[in-house]
């Protein structure tokens, strides 16, 4: 994996780069749609590429490691043959999983034990096995098994817990330097950066992370329940710290006005299950702001659902269609709605791109906040 | 509408023929894919055209009338606006429903009182609203409103029920015949043959009918529970007595064997929701028998899902990642064996047409009878 920083904004952190992996380029800042099972909920992979035009998907460890389990995908030759996704794949080290999913999950220093959420099943997860899973999974990019505190962790239990994660991610960089990708294309390992709401703990977390001298880092335990700002502001402080020709992936947010203030703060990697979770409810994210279409005000707004959007379904479908089928529990609804928030997010990184290496994202940006943030 | 027939097999009843109607023309023998609510399920509009050659949907009168009501199909411009759909649709009457699925349900000479499923609301369904209801969904072709009694009926009930059938059949055909289109394209009724599993009443209804001169005809009350053979018997019976330049249209059936069953005893049409239905279940149809795709079986099977397909999910998504996704109750499990399943009746009647028109229809319906009883 290579990493090329292109552009810097004059005014803020933002930054536009392009990745380069064994699948192809990625131009950042990104946002990868979540496909947890191997399947983006609702969205066929064809659709991913020509309608939503997603670069890069996310595939989640501790799911795939149940189902289809690691025989399966295996004897398919990897992820990418099994769900037929030839562009990178990110997967997440489970970590996250294990810790808010699993049940009767027991810690150790060796590592996580837990059962499955489906079968009750019993499973061990140490860095060592999950380096071994993820070379299995075979994704592009992948991440260092972690601990992942509740949001509203003591300082005491924050830094205990960072010193797990420290200690675990040693372990994730010797195992995966001494093994190599399954399926001839190299694969890259990013650190997770913890330390809860910490100031201190996140600056420790970040330096002893760039020492190990990695292709790229992730923030990980924000939009955990944390007050946005303080969000805001671990994410200022750590990439004060992170090196500034690694890419900077946070994990796991957020809404399209979070996605755009961590952009303003140098992060160039996003994902979330926002689009599709709240595509199924029928909710849908605009540049004009969000629309609930269960709104009695849609009825009979034969209008397109979205007149700046960027996805035929924008055209094609009215409010009123929409909200009748989402209403109506029928599953075009949520796939409707599903295609078109992808295809916004990914429409929102690529017009953030576009004003960094214009010069024009500070102003961009504080126009579409305000924008982003109207219910309509 | 209008319809011309070609050719008529020489060793059965089967026939090919084209109806036009001002949404364009429809070859038969023709499978008609069900958009119950204005959605055919897990499937986008374009999908039914490209993917699954979709020549006509279907649309459910009882659940168009309460979601999303007239008055927002009549201001949307019919259902072709609505849902975007601008080939052919057929709704039935509503019938089926309030008698299957409408709760507190009071029948009497001027119609059907019933309570909505969904809200409890009351309703009354008469020969004459229904009429004027499907003028205002507007689809293409329209049914009369019927009673639909228990596949398990005695013969004095089916006969009763007959008479009912037949005198709100005539007040059918008197309101259709002094209303019109709404939306300036024409719209056809076809009238409903109904007697259960008796002969003489079958034989009655199809004469009644047959002398009130439409431009088709329906086979109803079918395919509830009575024998198989009974069901082919019944279609012999009536397609005896039905014109023979006029389309016959055989309600809610059925699995592939019976589709090209009731073919070769000459039915031009068809609607079920079978495939899609058992395709969100995993069970798909194929040209060389069905497929649980739940089934082990199929875990490290990476061979595509139908290689004798004619969709592209037949080709580009392999068995063992449908079953994968089947298993994990992902959205889009449902989705692919949806669009394949669809494909695969529009194919078989495609095969059928071709069959009957080269004179080979006798031999390949018995070769794919065999076939499609195979469990794989
Ligand atoms: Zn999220
Ligand atoms: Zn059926």
């Amino acid at each position: 994996m290579d990493f090329k920083l292109h552009n810097t904004d004059d005014r803020s952190g933002a930054r536009t780069g392009e990745i380069t992996t064994d699948h192809g380029k990625i131009k950042t800042p990104i946002f990868m749609p979540v496909g947890t099972l191997g399947s983006v909920k609702g969205i066929h992979q064809h659709e991913l590429k020509e309608d939503i035009n997603a670069e890069i998907i996310l595939g989640n460890t501790y799911h795939l490691y149940l189902r289809p389990g690691l025989d399966v995908l295996e004897q398919a030759g990897g992820l990418h043959k099994f769900n037929g996704w030839d562009r990178p794949i990110l997967t997440d080290s489970g970590g996250f999983q294990v810790f808010s999913l699993a049940e009767n999950r027991k810690l150790t220093e060796e590592g996580a034990m837990f059962r499955s959420h489906i079968d009750g099943s019993k499973h061990m997860f140490t860095p060592e096995n999950v380096m071994d899973t993820q070379r299995t999974i075979g994704a592009d990019i992948i991440m260092a098994f972690d601990e992942c505190p509740p949001g509203t962790s003591s300082y005491e239990y924050a830094k205990n817990s960072l010193g797990l994660t420290q200690r675990w991610l040693e372990r994730c960089v010797d195992r995966f330097d001494s093994t190599k990708g399954k399926y001839g294309y190299s694969q890259a390992l990013f650190p997770i950066v913890q330390g809860c709401v910490y100031k201190d703990l996140r600056i420790k977390a970040a330096e002893h992370a760039a020492s190990l001298n990695r292709e790229g880092y992730a923030i990980g335990g924000l939009a955990v329940g944390e007050p946005t700002q303080d969000m805001y502001e671990m994410i200022e402080v750590v990439n004060q710290v992170l090196p500034e020709n690694k890419p900077r992936y946070l994990m796991g947010v957020g809404t399209p006005i979070n996605i755009l203030e961590a952009i303003s703060r140098g992060v160039d990697m996003f994902d979330c299950v926002m689009p599709t979770r709240n595509g199924r409810n029928g909710m849908i994210f605009t540049s004009e702001g969000t629309l609930n279409m269960r709104n009695q005000k849609w009825a009979n707004d034969f209008t397109p659902l979205d007149p700046n959007g960027t996805s035929y379904v924008d055209s094609f479908y009215s409010k009123a269609y929409v909200r009748h089928l989402i209403r109506s529990n029928e599953l075009l609804g949520g796939q409707i709605c599903s295609i078109h928030n992808l295809a916004f997010y990914l429409w929102l990184v690529r017009e953030a791109r576009e004003k960094i290496d214009e010069g024009t994202f500070y102003e961009w940006k504080n126009v579409m906040v305000e924008k982003l943030g109207r219910r309509l």
